[in-house]
């Protein structure tokens, strides 16, 4: 056992077996499993490759280094013919990784949307339940535990875009790297924009969306926030669980649902993955290794078709409308309602909110650039994908 | 392929390929894998018991026999170093057997409550959301195709008595059979049951519980129709959806959702255990065998702790509350909540709601049993469990 601090007490461990030497220790030679659950890139990415290389399979609960480098990762296990296994890299205990891959091995999965980061599960839910801003939620998240002293790798989405990596790849056979993820934080969710929700039936979350293109050919991955129906499962995930909804062919859609960070959970994915391990090892087997067979292209953002729900602050006088309504076909960009009203504390100043029928996200920008240029619409207060319809 | 029609057109399958002489083809001898999707107990257990003995491993659909005779099959699979796989026997396509013995190998499950037939599931859905009777609501699941000519299977929880030994035994690595669970149907849950049931803030389905006794050393497996608080993640599983809620020390509360049946969903299951035996038997190794180690007794519904919503019509006269009352706490039953409420249609007649605090199911049977026996008490409307808290 490799650890930062070896006078620590660890109750029932003989100190004996502790060492500070993670890279002695990996290269014993007579290592069954190292399990590495120190999480970022360096040290670990040595110490498993060098693991693999001493004859020993790997359980990882490691989402940044897996998300980066996965690929390189399972070659060096194949090479060696090793087991990596990771289930508590993505959303905890949640049994996902297993189903995905093993489970739903037959079928074809077609869509993922995951709320995989529970810090920003339990702010949008507080600000949903309360009607508190963000930064109230986030003080009420860091105060409860829930979020980190410094939360930007949860509220800029950068950790759901890691798992937004791992869980494309796996569920549409091919690589997706961090890099591939299109990524937009919460931290510009308001009060506002959950009125909004509500007004059209809709709850906000952040999601972690890996769909495949109508045409089948290429994928996208990407992590925002978005409104989604509140008949929807995910739409009921509360504080700070975690849950997936998968949409396959055959299956039709699931749900995985638990708590997606913690000590005990993350230890309960770490030794179903040592168990089965094991049982491999006992047997002269592994495990499936990568299946990125599919090979198939990750397609930009601009690429991804989808609903819009926009809020524009325009000037309050006649023909409005009409130019907004008009940019919008310019870029043809179908419109599905439009709420105009006058606002109560403004110098001639409305507020428009349109709602698209589905439109490419490149599309949608150049609409929003358009629009801006307007001498009538004074701002574009939000921008919000609407998902699960 | 064994069929029964033979004449039926396939769509891109060889005529030659199927034939009418099931044990001919799994006494073949050069035969992998055989997928048993026949249903009942014979001939499917005759034919699973030869393929093994003749070296296919087997994947199943069948819950039936899988819960009546489980053990057995297992043990003629290990005899013969053969596979048996069965994930479409339990929720249809969703990954719940793979999740409970491989991901959750290494924490322990202490309760397991599944909404597991769908066709009930969309019966009281429809129940409680229209505020029909159960006739109206099952001849509408019949129309739809939800419900079979005769129900009898899934109204009277046949169907989830199986499906609830067969978790039972993977959740608690011990041996549950069809007989040891308690089994209740959801034909005389009325509308005032829902009534009943939303004025505590709950909806009502029919669960199948799975539970280890709080001294860890036996379990207790039922289905019955109760109550759970509406904020329970399986309150929301609408239709003919089925979920299985899994508690355990490590990862604590995880949910399964999905699709409970179909033939589609059915395929995906089948397929995903088709994939790991081919790839066991590719690496000469065999998947988790029964997992039956810890041998632990399976109580009798008697012993079962939970708590207690009871509709009692009395003489509406002073002095019954307490002759009630008396009645419960001479079986040590203690009551949470109590109700009364005269009514407007009787002659004398007022209706008595009793929640209890837990208790066991032998001491609320010997209540109710003095309760009917009270001048005073008229009839006892409904007794409903009360779970998920």
């Amino acid at each position: 056992m490799a650890v930062r601090r070896p006078s620590r007490v660890r109750e029932g461990i003989d100190p004996a077996l502790v060492t500070t030497d993670a890279t002695a220790l990996v290269k014993r030679g007579d290592i069954d499993v190292v399990v590495e659950v120190i999480g970022g890139i360096e040290p670990a990415r040595t110490l498993i490759t060098t693991a693999f290389e001493y004859g020993a399979s790997v359980v990882s609960a490691n989402k940044a280094l897996l998300a980066q480098d996965g690929a390189a990762l399972h070659a060096v296990a194949e090479e060696h013919g090793e087991d990596l296994y990771y289930e508590a890299s993505v959303a905890g205990a949640i049994p996902l990784i297993r189903p995905l891959r093993e489970s739903l091995a037959g079928d074809k999965v077609n869509r993922v949307l995951g709320i995989v980061n529970g810090t920003t599960n339990f702010i949008l839910d507080k600000m949903d339940s309360t009607g508190a801003g963000y930064q109230e939620a986030l003080d009420e998240a860091t105060a409860l535990g829930y979020a980190e002293a410094d939360p930007t790798a949860d509220v800029e989405a950068f950790d759901a875009a890691a798992k937004a990596a791992i869980l494309a790849g796996i569920a549409f056979h091919t690589r997706v790297r961090l890099d591939d993820v299109y990524r937009e934080g919460m931290t510009e969710v308001t009060a506002a924009d959950f009125a909004s929700a509500r007004a059209m039936g809709c709850t906000i979350k952040l999601l972690a969306i890996c769909e495949r293109a109508a045409d089948g050919g290429s994928v996208t991955a990407r992590v925002h926030p978005a409104m989604i129906p509140l008949s929807h499962p995910l739409a009921s995930v509360r504080g700070a669980y975690n849950a997936v909804f998968v949409e396959s062919d055959a299956a039709g859609q699931l749900m995985f649902y638990g708590p997606g960070a913690g000590g005990a959970p993350t230890a309960s994915a770490v030794l179903g993955d040592l168990v089965a391990v094991c049982r491999n090892r006992l047997s002269g087997a592994t495990g499936p290794g990568e299946s990125a067979y599919a090979a198939l292209t990750v397609s930009p953002m601009g690429d991804v078709v989808t609903r819009y729900h926009i809020s524009l602050d325009v000037a309050d006088k006649p023909g409005v409308l009409a130019q907004v309504a008009t940019v919008f076909a310019e870029h043809g960009v179908s419109i599905d309602t439009v709420r105009q009203q006058g606002r109560q504390d403004s110098d001639g100043e409305a507020s428009l909110v349109v709602v698209t029928h589905r439109a490419s996200d490149a599309s949608l920008s150049g609409t929003v650039e358009a629009l801006r240029k307007l001498d009538t619409v004074r701002g574009v207060a939000s921008i919000m994908r609407v998902e699960g319809e």
